[in-house]
């Protein structure tokens, strides 16, 4: 039987610590090969490069594996990926991370680990977002890799239903006091924001966006739940932003 | 009664033609004012400005209109006014767009404009994102205005279901072939795309991302369906990305 065919991407960029993670958990498992941004792109949500040209530069080949970086955004790596590197390809697995820090909640909606995961749903190609609640670019990926690698291998093996990947969230501690693994809901929160302001030398206003998650709901079966209590959130993301249970309440403005 | 406090956002910038158009909708309706990025950034997602400072000008003060401009994305127009100019003051109403190009089926997830109408509903200000479906920068905002106009109307004096923005998308017709407005669903549908392979003047590949929508469902309730049958789309928008109906089957998962 061939190997499957495993496209890596992330949003931490390159250099970033969880790339070496994920490749760690991928590379006994299939061919793989990485599409990565020559820098970090936190926070660019679904954001596609339309207005400049895409570079893609092949910066490494070791142990068969090909690494790719690009000025390009995360989305654009799976794009890059799918429609470049692998051309003519099928490819049986997106992974994208290791992310430095977490994707739970609202968060999910900024993440562009998560928006490269969604991305390869748009082609139906099975994907796992891995996060690691831990935003240091030092910080320790081993219950990332314990807790993640059987996941993916369970993904390998069985799929995913259609148009569906996985938000996979670790909490900060020890592999030893991870409980286990939760199927979670993305709870309700919202970010708690300011935009500090300071001055340049030239004596001209700037600010910095700042920032923690807020008044998030903790029922039992949510991502925010499980993380705070020590398990390992995995939750199944769709991309259906429809309100479907308020059409009937829209109704009065159709003409 | 005190006149509705009504923000206006974009994705185009702040010269395109479909802001004086947003204007044209808003500026009877209540105290008006704009935030939007210095340039074009079209398909940002929700990207936000994590790494680099945010400026903010005040280019332009007409009609009693105040108008901001910003190096951030269309997500970071809407924290900055919520957090700096408008900082202290209640929201009623935020406005995205009006944009040059559709933001139906899947789209919508790649779209600034309505990724900054989702961004207001995370504190719960009711937003209408308006699209035409016309992404020439002359396009012809008539229709757009007709018909956007009563439904932000409408949002006003009803408000919209708790954390719920619109999505509205304008056929490229005149007012008289439009047949009305439908509320639809989000259509299951993906971007055909490429990357088109150049060579810079030093003999260095580039590629430039290509694509339109392809693939997609024409269900009688969907966007799709009513745009191109010459109705206006209103669908209501959530962001809660869990694939909610696969969670039994991921049981299987749990440690």
């Amino acid at each position: 039987m061939e190997k499957p065919l495993i496209l890596i991407v992330n949003d931490d960029g390159f250099e970033a610590k969880g790339l070496d993670a994920m490749v760690t958990v991928a590379k006994s498992l299939g061919e793989v090969v990485v599409v990565v941004p020559d820098r970090t792109r936190s926070g660019m949500g679904h954001a596609i490069t339309m207005n400049e040209p895409l570079r893609l530069i092949n910066y490494k080949n070791e142990d068969g594996i090909i690494y790719y970086r690009t000025n390009g955004t995360p989305v654009d790596c799976v794009k890059l990926g799918e429609k470049v590197v692998l051309r003519d390809r099928k490819i049986d697995l997106v992974l994208s991370g290791i992310n430095h820090g977490s994707n739970s909640s609202v968060s999910l909606i900024y993440s562009g680990t998560m928006a490269a995961a969604i991305e390869a749903t748009f082609d139906n190609i099975p994907a796992v977002g891995l996060s690691l609640l831990d935003y240091s670019p030092n910080a320790d990926f081993t219950a990332a890799i314990h807790f993640g690698r059987p996941i993916v291998e369970q993904v390998l093996k069985n799929g995913l239903p259609p148009y569906t990947c996985l938000n996979v969230n670790i909490p900060k501690v020890p592999v030893e006091e991870i409980k286990g693994v939760k199927v979670t809901r993305q709870c309700h929160g919202v970010w708690h924001e300011d935009l500090e302001e300071r001055t340049d030398p030239f004596g001209r206003k700037y600010y910095w966006l700042t920032g923690c998650l807020d008044r998030h709901e903790l029922a039992e079966d949510t991502c925010e739940w499980a993380l705070q209590n020590h398990y390992v959130s995995v939750q199944p993301v769709q991309f259906d932003l429809t309100a479907h249970q308020y059409i009937p309440n829209l109704k009065y403005l159709e003409q």
